[in-house]
């Protein structure tokens, strides 16, 4: 079992990755330690996990509250009903929540826990490569609003992550690949030996070995943790770990977030993020090329989606949250492994490469 | 014009206490950094006060929503229409909420800046004596829920509050009561002199006048400022601001929240507060007389409502927020100007003083 610490000061926290978490009633039931429990999933892992994970719970008070599995269970309705189970229950303050499932399981959850009597304590437990290496690490909590995602939410801290990598057995190969995406980003923002080393072991991951697994894994939670660690709450540096995310919600809002998955839209963004460096003068050209090849070897698309048009894309772009006072910040690359915040970029440049990615 | 800050870090901010502030444009700009401004208010307010407000605004791009009056506008729908409004206007994250109305405004409008795209800035302006003493400070915002009070919010603080007392011109006389409640709340709790200084002066503040009413509101700010300061998010002393108020909720709560403001209830609760200490042997009975002249004076209640019976009372305090593990902390006096957060007191006690209290 590895551990990494993120380091909040009194919201600090342990993510625990190992390959049986959840079949570890002593760790879990170390970290529970309010006897009110309530346990969120959806309707695909409750089948799969929840029995399993609830045996630990036996001789508390838990509830479990199963969702429909998708994004558009991330809404303010769902928060509501969350938040009437726990009045039901009368649920208070010291009460503790479990999302066990996605990043939408997560978001929601954790936003349920950030508001529910002005903030109690929930644990996270990921069963998506994506939701471990991404959404467990850092806070961020949200529902949808019918004109944006995550467009209403907090930054609220875990007090523990359980990020289990033998649920990802039951992992289709899309949302691996997916997950893929964002571990790769790390290696790009700021780890340049993290990258060459998921060259090498790109194979590895594809097949689900665990050993690699579990090192991707931390090493991205490692890296998220460090940057997290210097901006909780998203002022300057943190938004590196947006690299490719302006191009890709610009793609997942034209297809109405359907198609893609949002891992499949970052690894696009991504590229097209390398590529306006590439124009700029920023990052050399070959680069893109060890991208492009690492995306292909997971299937990851290296084009945008066919039903996607320029104008869309840049109207998507500028309502972007990173768009301050009407200018759109980007992330670019100056090398791999080094990421910059920049508005300095010409509309030229960005048609250009928005026009070389459409199919 | 006094100025009282209430000292958090980095999330500091000015309470401006006179009676011109609404005039003065100066002011009032030099607070508004952004160019997106939302003004939250409701009816009653609208027509007095807005056009005055945002004629200081006229060359930002300002939006204003008007709610309907009333406790049930502080709901998760109301929080989904600013939202809306917000998104429809492509808000983005340096705009700024304004919320020009009483308690109810506030909380909302405070909520809607906690949770729109994670946090934006929000500015309070608020219009009853109750709202610029107590929701003003301390950053607490919430809506309510179908099943209770305040029971999905965040802390958030403002950047800068003003708090205009000829506002309080326009104030009916039970509201202006149901403010000075909660004033004589903090004499009680923590400030012996302030407490002395008010049975002094009640008769001023009741005839409304300026300098009276300035100096306890910025008293009043003063007590909060400095027990939130040390207690920003309720894990101890901050409890003591509660003084009355479990006895209050469920008065209010036995009420449907109507019939009683809740300044009145809050009233009536520190009155039985104070009777229970008396009945533990905690502090002198003189002072509840001492209470309940003052009380009178202002014509706030004394006596519990006659439609609330002792088993509601009873069965209400214990679902309390303050209510720990079963357990159920309450806020005594052992003088006047020191409150003490205990659990020790039997229920004998506690239902001699309820029922001394029913009507």
């Amino acid at each position: 079992m590895k551990t990494v610490n993120v380091d909040l000061g009194d919201r600090s926290y342990p993510i625990y990755i190992g390959d049986v978490l959840l079949s570890d009633a002593e760790l879990i039931r170390k970290h529970i330690t309010s006897s009110q429990v309530l346990v969120v999933t959806n309707e695909t892992i409750a089948p799969l996990y929840l029995d399993k994970f609830t045996a630990h719970l036996k001789e508390l008070n838990f509830d479990t509250v199963i969702l429909p599995d998708g994004e558009y269970t991330k809404s303010l309705e769902s928060l509501n009903l969350v938040i009437t189970h726990l009045m039901e229950k009368k649920y208070n303050r010291t009460c503790v929540l479990i999302a066990l499932g996605g990043g939408v399981i997560g978001d929601l959850t954790g936003f349920a826990a950030a508001c529910y009597q002005r903030g109690v304590k929930f644990i996270q437990i990921p069963t998506t490569l994506l939701a471990q290496v991404d959404s467990s690490v850092g806070g961020k909590t949200a529902v949808n609003h019918p004109l944006g995602k995550n467009m209403i939410g907090a930054f609220h801290q875990p007090t523990v992550v359980f990020a289990d990598t033998s649920i990802l057995s039951s992992l289709p190969d899309r949302e691996l690949s997916a997950g893929l995406a964002e571990v790769i980003k790390y290696g790009l923002i700021r780890d340049k030996e993290f990258f060459d080393w998921l060259e090498e072991n790109i194979n590895n991951l594809k097949n689900r070995d665990n050993e690699a697994l579990s090192y991707a894994i931390e090493r991205s939670c490692i890296n998220k943790a460090e940057v997290v660690a210097e901006d909780e709450r998203e002022s300057g540096l943190r938004a590196i770990l947006n690299l490719g995310h302006t191009f890709g919600h610009a793609i997942e809002t034209a297809l109405s977030y359907k198609e893609w998955l949002h891992g499949e839209a970052i690894a696009c963004g991504m590229l097209m993020a390398a590529d306006l460096s590439v124009r700029l003068g920023m990052l050399e050209s070959i680069n893109v090329e060890r991208i492009r090849t690492l995306l292909k070897q997971i299937n990851l698309p290296v084009q945008v989606h066919p039903d996607v048009k320029l104008d869309e894309m840049l109207k998507n772009m500028k309502v972007d949250k990173k768009s301050r006072e009407g200018v759109l910040y980007l992330i670019l690359l100056d090398e791999i492994g080094k990421a910059v915040i920049t508005s300095d970029y010409t509309e030229e440049a960005l048609t250009e490469t928005i026009n070389h990615y459409l199919s």
